[in-house]
């Protein structure tokens, strides 16, 4: 079929989709923060009713509202992942525009939470709006999944898919990370590293000390670099003991999806105004070590008096917080285990490990229905083929989500961020053109989904929805 | 002579002087917020002239006015050092009352700056004033310098010291550290540690990024656990290259002081809490540690993101401040040499040294006269023979002060603090009957001052105020 009718609805509500998306960036919603997490979410509901998707808020809890929502109503399920809230704003002063304003300038939506990922959000529930008034009836049944958590560990989410497996029975899962890169190709993943993100406190005096003390009085923030400092080594390799005989060795299709993969070196580097990579690696080496490399990462380091004036005192406390990105076969309890064992062993039975959040990694082959038709129209609408990443260097909450069922939900994932986007950094911005291009491309992979269900029906007859929900409910217990 | 009617005179306006206290108190003057600075001068200035001090605020650049004063007349001048700025409060949260209410409970008097060291500078005030109502005149020039950058590094203090070194000569400087130890023994200093205090950075990409780049992209915070983590060793050894061989062994002199002086161990470390102290010291080694042992302290570092909520970035910079306290013979400029060489051997030429402030070290003999004059009356006033250290473990401006003249102006150092007065931490509180016994000791010291200066006269003719002009104006260039 073509796309003509669907594509000219498009362009005609390109402003007013657009608007839709402004509206929403303008709603404040950094979970960290806990504002405006109602208002958004309620404007979501709306939002996803207004296409014609019937609805349901999950309370988990304390937590912020998954709000649920189905539509369509072929042969077979899909489940789409998005979340509302944003990632806190850091300083004020390093945004160019308010980072709530929404301004557009030169194209570019300017708003903490446009690329990620209420711009993929708005983009897929205006597809489905647009397939409906263009095509007709959805091919598929799809499950939307949209939670309030992603920058606090996703816990409600956790416990919504531990408290209702069947509603996550389907035969893929289509999630909200993706962008353009450097060279404008699309990029489309189809697993995700796990992660464990984690606090390590070391403790001193009952209050920070004058530091003349300091020839005398243990200082929890020496002790806590001297911890850190075993960790990885000074070229940025983790040596927590026993570490790197967990990670697996690269698989075959994996070493040959990887060959298709290249880094625009030269234009991320100026991106990030950066002199080079770490170990000075580069080409297929560097490709290798960002999709399969596991990571340690210090996110942030506090202890004692930070702010301005000459504050001399020797810490009471200190803290450290590490995100572990996991490659297989690295769990997080594997590496929380490791880590404990690490410090144990040199004497650092004192410094505290704080679980702060977890996932696990997800991966799904290329020949997934799921893959086939994310991957199939990506050159029709982008004119270029796409760039298919057999691992995402980031995580989320995918694991648990696709992990519910046995074998796991295969996933793709793709977004309509660019290069340029930053999406945990000042200035986050999505394109206009991505956003619209991005609907476009949805439409299609709607479609795509029918098609490919279709023809595996035919072929498959074995496979039924019943065996999915048996099989669901059994990795449920 | 007799303080019968001095000490009638304290007693009287006992409450006038503690209303005086916490008047200044209640006035906000943290120099690195730059708050209630100005009001705070003014206040400082009007409580000296109101004790007929001649006042002038030398007002250096940019920085808070030196508040100098001068009273008395004898043939001799000595100078008293105090500060009006405070330390930042850190977290509100962290104190029992209002860090500015200057609440009076059981006793003690709660607030920012009550012992570190408004206390002290309006029982300096209140003492001249009862001197002169009881007494009479004061047998001694006193010169006050009463500086409002102490929080800052002092820079204001050093230009003044620079610029108007002929109102520096003088017999002795009485400076404002000092407390009652946990068993109530007044102490009392005859030197003061160096200090150099230091921001080291770490510089990665341009913002924070998102921690999915953490394999492949440099992390400053890594960058700079690594760095510090070869300065100390995990027993809190200071490790950089040649530091040790330049400290000096400890004279036969401060040998001999050192047997007068215990910690209360087990009262320090409850009022501390904490289980042991470095290298599990105790006894004679850890008192030597303390007084003579260089130190460098971790204040503070900072990286990434740290709030509440799980942010997980790859940090665009990594700052940590370290304050090395100094001993016979590291100097300022010798330690952030020896770090610069230090790191640069080790492949760390990346992290960016920035010095925030430094003093040189000030030590006197315990044979000075104002040593004598202050040790003389402490037995008569609390009952107990004072603990004279032969050096403080704390820094200050005092080389600065007492570095002018050559050879430097010896110093004594008392103030009313006691063993809980955490004055650079919260719940900062003086005990209201220390600050009353420190005005009857003061007034003592300046009548010894005079009588040991007229002692001296007669025994010694030789050294007169002009030679002192010479010597101090030669060293000032």
């Amino acid at each position: 079929m073509t796309f003509a009718r669907f594509d000219r609805y498009v362009d005609r509500h390109a402003r007013n989709f657009t608007e839709r998306l402004q509206a929403l960036c303008r709603m404040p919603s950094v979970a960290a923060r806990g504002t405006g997490m109602r208002a958004m979410a309620e404007a979501v509901e709306q939002m996803m009713q207004r296409v014609g998707i019937g609805t349901r808020a999950f309370k988990m809890g304390a937590g912020y509202p998954i709000i649920y929502g189905e539509c369509g109503g072929g042969p077979e399920t899909f489940l789409v992942y998005g979340h509302y809230d944003v990632q806190p704003v850091g300083h004020l002063t390093d945004w160019s525009v308010g980072p709530f304003a929404a301004t557009i300038v030169d194209g570019k939506l300017f708003s903490r939470g446009a690329a990620n990922s209420k711009g993929d959000l708005v983009a897929r529930l205006a597809a489905v709006e647009a397939y409906q008034k263009t095509v007709g009836k959805l091919p598929v049944s799809l499950r939307f999944i949209i939670e309030g958590e992603d920058g606090l560990g996703s816990q409600s989410l956790y416990r919504f898919t531990t408290q209702h497996p069947e509603l996550l029975v389907a035969r893929g899962c289509i999630w909200d990370e993706g962008y353009r890169d450097t060279k404008e190709r699309p990029v489309i993943s189809l697993g995700f590293k796990g992660i464990t993100f984690l606090e390590l406190r070391a403790h001193g005096a009952r209050s920070d000390l004058h530091s003349k003390w300091g020839a005398i009085v243990p200082n929890p923030a020496w002790r806590l670099v001297q911890a850190l400092a075993t960790i990885t080594s000074p070229k940025g390799v983790i040596t927590i003991d026993g570490f790197s005989s967990h990670v697996a060795p690269i698989c075959e299709e994996d070493a040959e999806a990887l060959k298709a993969i290249e880094l625009d070196e030269a234009g991320l580097k100026k991106e990030f105004r950066i002199g080079g990579w770490v170990r000075a690696m580069k080409g297929p080496a560097l490709v290798k070590e960002h999709i399969f490399g596991p990571t340690c990462t210090i996110c942030g380091i506090q202890t004692g008096h930070t702010d301005a004036g000459a504050k001399t005192v020797l810490p009471s406390t200190a803290m450290a917080r590490l995100d572990f990105r996991l490659v297989p076969d690295l769990t997080p309890d594997l590496v929380q285990r490791l880590l404990r064992d690490h410090l144990d062993i040199r004497g650092f039975k004192d410094i505290e490990i704080i679980e702060l959040g977890s996932a696990p990694l997800a991966k799904a082959p290329a020949t997934s229905l799921v893959a086939r038709a994310v991957i199939g129209p990506a050159m029709e609408v982008y004119g270029m083929p796409p760039l298919v990443y057999p691992m995402d260097p980031s995580s989320g909450p995918v694991g648990a989500v696709c992990g519910v069922s046995c074998p796991p939900t295969p996933v793709a994932s793709f977004g309509i961020s660019y290069a340029g986007s930053n999406p945990h950094g000042p200035d986050e911005n999505v394109r206009v053109d991505d956003f619209l291009q991005s609907i476009k491309f949805i439409g299609r992979v709607i479609n795509s989904l029918g098609e490919t269900t279709s023809e595996i029906r035919t072929r498959t007859s074995g496979i039924t929805k019943t065996s999915g929900i048996r099989e669901r409910k059994a990795a449920a217990h």
